[in-house]
Formats: structure tokens, C-alpha cells, sequence
């Protein structure tokens, strides 16, 4: 039967709370990705799909109509492929890690990545900071070298689910981004047109995070790996802390180093532990027992399996792969700033918003597509929420270039941080998990 | 204060289902009259608007930003000005013999037009079966007419309200024409821009009118007093049946001659009584007693002074005033064909959308704006519902002009006719007042 609803039939559908077939959603999303529906009609059905909301089944049509939209990529010739999707975070130098991590422990990373915008960086900018690296693959090489070593990583092409990218530029602009089906299926539509069998999903909560509770973070968790269920992929989220920032470091060449250290079995907890705990959720997707994956995780970091990964990765890519034997060659930029405790006690809240931006602020991230940004640059926390400090003592460096936008950074800085006289209840770092 | 919110945060404030205050409407809608404001953000805020809704006072506010995108008639200087508003129905003639009533009452009606779209018919439409009449008066023409004869009547402009043409316009494809305070504004904004001091409305409810139920209708009623209310003018309303169509005749001049007909109150019942009903609802808004009102009504219409306002009105708009008394020679279509009764019972249903349809199959009305349209063809119901019929008996006859649409309409007219066994409880006219 072929259908016969006009646009503005579908409009009213979804206006009065119905379910829409896939074949409607592909008549909406296609036509609209086409341009032959005009976005007026489309936004008014994104603000009533914002308050009428969408079934599980309607948000896993929507996403597999919005990943069909472009190109796809075909990894069905490689073996036990694994991609990873951390909702945005400040000093998420996580993919460093755990994919070299993934490669070492016999599974496939063919990945797609983008660049950072605002105050939370990308994978992209991070790599770019060896000199010589490059995200730009053909495909043919980018397949052969997954194939071959087990991990490649190229940027993210227009084509990939061109109807996402049309959808996000119209919800931008009319109060609709933040609908739990439409974040849900904007993320997963990129993820299944990236090919990969498994997808590990870190979905960030609290202040620096897209998603402030773990209430929400759990129901866009829980939406996603029901989208991947129903497209037939394997789908396991951990949801883990957002607050304060991941690790030690903020800043490209910055978190490059402390992500060398983790490789080396020398990182901080914090940063290992979500790496491990990433490492299992794709291990026992793949099949693996999860005590057994747990210990086989942990060697990679220890046995110098990951590292040796990435330096080959890097190198595969033509980036200087010295520098991964000399991080401390890495272009780090050579002035620093401190934030001192304006007072005796506690670090309590240590707000990794303020963290990213002063980045930001710093040169070392962009505000709009495109701009060039410093990869030196960026912020150290000297002392973790729960640790002791005495007034007037260090707790955030800046490494900044001729004092560019100190000021601001520093501001930013001083507002996010607060020192209590009674330590803080310690938070763990993994919140729950989601298969 | 000036406002910093920018549109999405507008949009954001009502899909949240809070209230806004007038200026942020006229951000928006001025915004969006001017160009300033895209038509995808707008259909977004209608459809928050459909699916929030508005208290009265947004209502009301938007009412009067609508009326005040474009031009304002100013009657200020007319006494007693009093305009009327059907929301549109079938065989509607009621402005015909309401407004030189009233002026025969002593009020002034200096009015804005519309012309017929789809099954419903327009007022200049109707006028303009007498060869030469026009509605394209200048200004100052229209108020010395008015000022005169009590009685002048223009066609709408482009530049009243025109915040609500745009609106309407982008409001039809986007599915949120059905919702109660754009309805409601959308109707007072042309009536507070077209100046007069007094509105009576006319809420048709029934399968031939917009509004299907007493209960829809009551609540479109109460929107639009409440807006008159608000906005400083006298607004009174009428509830009435469109199950059937009102009076026997539908189609341009068989209207006008059943217009005239009752003016020398000869008229049907109904039709009479539904003129009488919203004369008096004019003149207690100008603070006459209600019996005496009805008293006067009824006496325009024996008296011969409501039949010569209708007389001068046509001939001081370039009119044939000699066809007011020789209605016979109006141009109706030479060509007949009934519609006989199935069986023998009473006549049940009389649908009055059917009517409509036929009357604009036969090329008595426009499917779009702008076609030139027949003023000869038209419908007689000869049997009205609860009359009896015996099977073969005309109930309904077509005026058509050479079968043209004949088979359509008689298609139409029979679908819309059902005889039943025993006599239909009788359905009052008048349903109901608000004030």
C-alpha cells in the first residue's frame, strides 16, 4: 500500500499524539533532507514530536531512516568491529585510550571522529597535536589499515546521516534540541552509519555535562541502546560522572601526556578505571566473560600492549610517533598561571563547565566550526574534589601563550572552584550501566 | 526594561506552557509580518501554541498586536457603528438583511467584506448578482456613505491585519488551523482593526460550519467576547444551528432574492428570527432595552424601512436598485433538476456541507481566490428537515446552466439527504448567547 498523508497530514498525526510508521518518517525526513519539504512544516513537527514524544520503535525508525540518509559505511569485512560514543564531556581524553586499548585486545576500531566545538574538545584536535597526523584517509586505506592494525580514525564526512545535520541546524534554532528521542536518535543515527557491530556508549552526567541528572542520563542511555537493539547492534552504556573534570588535564598537547601516562599503566585512577570499565562493556558485547575481559583489560594498560597500539597508530596516520616515547616534546604552551584556595579546607565543587571554557578562553578550543585553535594550551587541577588544601596553595595551572585570554580563563576558573571546611562526599566515578 | 530574549528563547517560554507578555508577542509576530523573523521558527511557536495553549490575556494580546500590524480603520467620528461576523456557513444571506436593518435601527455600519472560499459563500459575492455594484469604494468615499445612508460596505484590504494573513497562511500548512485562541484572534484581530464600537458574531455550529459541537462552539464564542472585552469593545454572540442550510436558497442570486423576500418579511422563519435575534443583540449593546429591541427589529422588517436602506445601499454603490423590486429579473440559471425523496417519511438529515459543495460544483463558488464564479446557479431545498415527503417527491432543486457540475452536485445532494420513518425531533435555530 503506498501511503497518500500529506506533510501536513503527518503534522497533525504527530500533533495528536499517533505513532508514525517508518515509511512516514521517511516520507518527513527524506523529503525534508531532499529539500522537498520545506523546513516550516518540519519544525512544527520537531515541537510536537519536543511535546508529544516518540515510541521506542518510533525513535529506532527514525534513527535508521536518518542513518540511511547518506552514505554508510560497510566494516562487514572486518572482524569484531567496536566503536565508542561518549556524550561530550571537559578532559575526555578517553578514545586515546581505549582505543589502542580495544586494538590490543584483538577487537577492531574503524572509527569516525569529529572535532570539538565549544567548551568540550574532540578526539580530531587532541591527535592533531603530533605533529604530521592526519584524520584524512581514503577509504580503501582507512579499511586496510583497521584490517591490518586493528584501529584506524578518520573525521566525519558530510554524507554521514546528512539528515542529522539538517535536523540539528533547524532544532538549534527553534527550542527543540533537548528531546531525549531526538538527542537519542541524532547520536545513534551517526553511530549505525558508522558500521561497527558493537557500540560502547560513556554518557556524561552532571554540571559539564548535556545531561545535569542521572535521571536523565540513565532515560537517554537506556534510549539509545534500545535503538541499537532494535537495529540489531550490540549497545552497553556506562554512565559516568561529569562534574568535575576526567583526569588531571584540560587541553589538547595536555591530555595527550596524561593519556601516554595511562597508557603506560601510570595514569590517574579515575581515567583508568572509566577505560577498563569501557574496555569490559565491549569485551563482554563481543562475548567474553566479564571477570576474565577485567584482567585482560588492565594487562593491555600494564603490559605496554595499548601503548605499542597507539604508537603504531599514530605513525600509521603520519603523525611523529617519537613523541609517543617522549611526550614531553609534545608542543606544550610555556606559561603558566595558578589558581590558589582562597581558603583552608576541602576542594569541594570543581566545575568542569568552568574548566572547558577557560580552555576556551585560553585558545585551546573553537567557538564556531572551522577556527584554528592552540594546542598547548589548557588547565591542570592540581587537587581533586576531597583533597586537603591550605590557603593561598595551587589547585588549577594554566599553561597559557603570553597571557591570552588569562584573565578570562582565570575568572571562569574562580567562579567553578569552591573550598569547603569539611570534606566532600566522595562521588563515584561510574554511575550505572545500561545493556 | 527592554527584552533580551531572543526567539528561541521565546519559543522555549511557550513550549514550556508559560505565559507571554505583549511585547513578546509583538517580537514575534511584528517580527514575522516585517520578515524579520523566519516562517520555521513561527510554525514551531504555533504548534507550542497548539499544543501549550494561551490564557485569555495572551489571547487578547495577540489579538490586538494582529490588529495593529497594518492599517486601522478609524470610525471614530460615525455614531453607533456596529459590525457583524458570521463564522461561515450555507446559505448564510443574514448580512444582507441584517445590516440595512440595522441602519434602519439607527446604528451605523460601516463594513469590511469577504469573498467566498470553497463551500462557504461571501457577502460581495452575493451583492455583486446586482449588475454594477462594487465594493471597491476610497476611504473617504466608504465613511461619507456611512455617515449618509448608515450602511457602507468595502472589501477587505491587504494591509488589515495583515500579521493574520501571514499567520493564517503558514498556520494551514503546518496543521495548527483548529486551535481556539488563534481561531479567536484571528477573526477579532480584522474586527478591532476594522474600528467599529460594537461586534455581534454569529458562531455557526453544525456539520456545514467549522465548529462541529455546541461545546467547541460556546468555548470559540466566549474566546472572542472575552478578547472584545479586554480590548475596551462591546462584543456580543449568538450561537446557531449549520446542520441544514438557513433559509431554502443557496447560491448567489437565488440568496439575494430570498434576502429581499424577507426584507419585505416574507422571509422564512428561521432566517428571520436569526436576523431579529442578532438585531437585537446589536442594539442592547448600544443600550437599548431588549423587548423594545425586538419590537423595532421586527417593525424594520414590516415596515418597508429596511427594505429601503437595502434599496439606497445598492444604488449608492453603483448597483441596479430596480432588481430590489423586481428580484424576479436577477439572473438566476435557466436549467432545472430536482432531487427527489427516496422513499416516502420525513425528511431527516439536510447536510448542509453537502449544500455548499454542490452549490460550488454547479460554479457558484470559488476553490480558489480569484476565480470568477456563476451567481445564477444554486440549490432550493423545497422540503426542510422534519417535513414530510412521499417517495418521488422533489426535495431539493438545482439551478444549474447547461448541466455544468450537474452530476457532481446531484451526487453531493443525495448523499447529503436521508428520509427517515418517523419526524426528526425539531432542532431550535438558536442555541445559545454569550456575552
Amino acid at each position: 500500500m503506498t501511503t497518500t498523508l500529506t506533510i501536513p497530514d503527518l503534522i497533525r498525526k504527530k500533533r495528536d499524539g499517533a505513532e508514525h510508521t517508518r515509511a512516514e518518517l521517511e516520507q518527513l525526513v527524506l523529503g525534508y533532507t531532499r529539500g522537498d519539504v520545506p523546513d516550516y512544516q518540519v519544525s512544527a513537527w520537531l515541537m510536537a514530536v519536543y511535546l508529544r514524544g516518540m515510541t521506542p520503535q518510533e525513535t529506532a525508525d527514525l534513527t535508521l531512516v536518518m542513518a540511511a540518509s547518506g552514505d554508510q559505511m560497510d566494516l562487514a569485512g572486518l572482524p569484531r568491529t567496536v566503536d565508542k560514543h561518549s556524550t561530550g564531556g571537559v578532559g575526555d581524553k578517553t578514545s586515546l585510550i581505549l582505543t589502542p586499548m580495544l586494538a590490543a585486545l584483538g577487537l577492531t576500531v574503524a572509527k569516525m571522529s569529529g572535532r570539538g566545538l565549544a567548551h568540550t574538545g574532540g578526539t580530531i584536535d587532541k591527535l592533531e597535536s603530533f605533529p604530521g597526523w592526519s584524520p584524512d584517509l581514503p577509504e580503501e586505506r582507512f579499511l586496510a589499515q583497521a584490517r591490518d592494525l586493528g584501529l584506524a580514525l578518520i573525521g566525519q564526512t558530510k554524507d554521514l546521516a546528512p539528515a542529522d545535520g539538517k535536523l540539528y541546524a533547524l532544532r538549534d534554532v527553534t527550542a527543540t534540541v533537548d528531546c531525549l528521542p531526538l538527542i537519542a536518535s541524532s547520536i545513534m543515527s551517526k553511530k549505525l552509519a558508522s558500521g561497527a557491530h558493537t557500540v560502547v556508549l560513556d554518557v556524561k552526567v552532571g554540571a559539564g555535562a548535556f545531561m545535569r541528572t542521572l535521571e536523565d542520563g540513565q532515560a537517554l542511555a537506556r534510549a539509545m541502546v534500545d535503538i541499537g537493539t532494535r537495529a540489531g547492534r550490540q549497545v552497553r552504556a556506562v554512565l559516568t560522572d561529569m562534574d568535575t573534570p576526567l583526569g588531571h588535564m584540560a587541553g589538547n598537547s595536555l591530555e595527550v601526556q596524561e593519556a601516554i601516562r595511562t597508557l603506560r599503566g601510570e595514569g590517574p585512577e579515575d581515567l583508568t578505571e572509566l577505560c577498563v570499565a569501557l574496555a569490559v562493556e565491549a569485551l563482554v558485547a563481543h562475548g567474553e566473560d566479564e571477570a576474565a575481559a577485567e584482567a585482560r583489560a588492565r594487562a593491555a594498560l600494564q603490559d605496554g600492549s595499548a601503548l605499542a597500539k597507539f604508537r603504531a597508530f599514530v605513525a600509521a596516520q603520519g603523525g611523529d610517533a617519537s613523541l609517543v616515547d617522549h611526550p614531553e616534546r609534545l608542543d606544550v604552551a610555556p606559561d603558566r598561571a595558578d589558581v590558589v584556595a582562597p581558603a583552608s579546607g576541602f576542594v569541594g565543587r570543581l566545575d568542569a563547565l568552568a574548566v572547558g571554557r577557560a580552555v576556551l578562553a585560553l585558545g585551546g578550543g573553537r567557538e564556531r566550526k572551522g577556527e584554528a585553535i592552540d594546542h598547548g594550551v589548557g588547565v591542570e587541577v592540581l587537587k581533586k574534589p576531597g583533597e586537603a588544601v591550605a590557603a593561598g596553595e595551587p589547585v588549577l595551572r594554566l599553561f597559557h601563550r603570553g597571557g591570552r585570554g588569562l584573565d578570562a580563563a582565570r575568572a571562569l576558573l574562580e567562579g567553578g572552584l569552591s573550598v569547603t571546611g569539611t570534606a566532600p562526599q566522595p562521588q563515584p566515578l561510574l554511575l550505572g550501566r545500561v545493556n
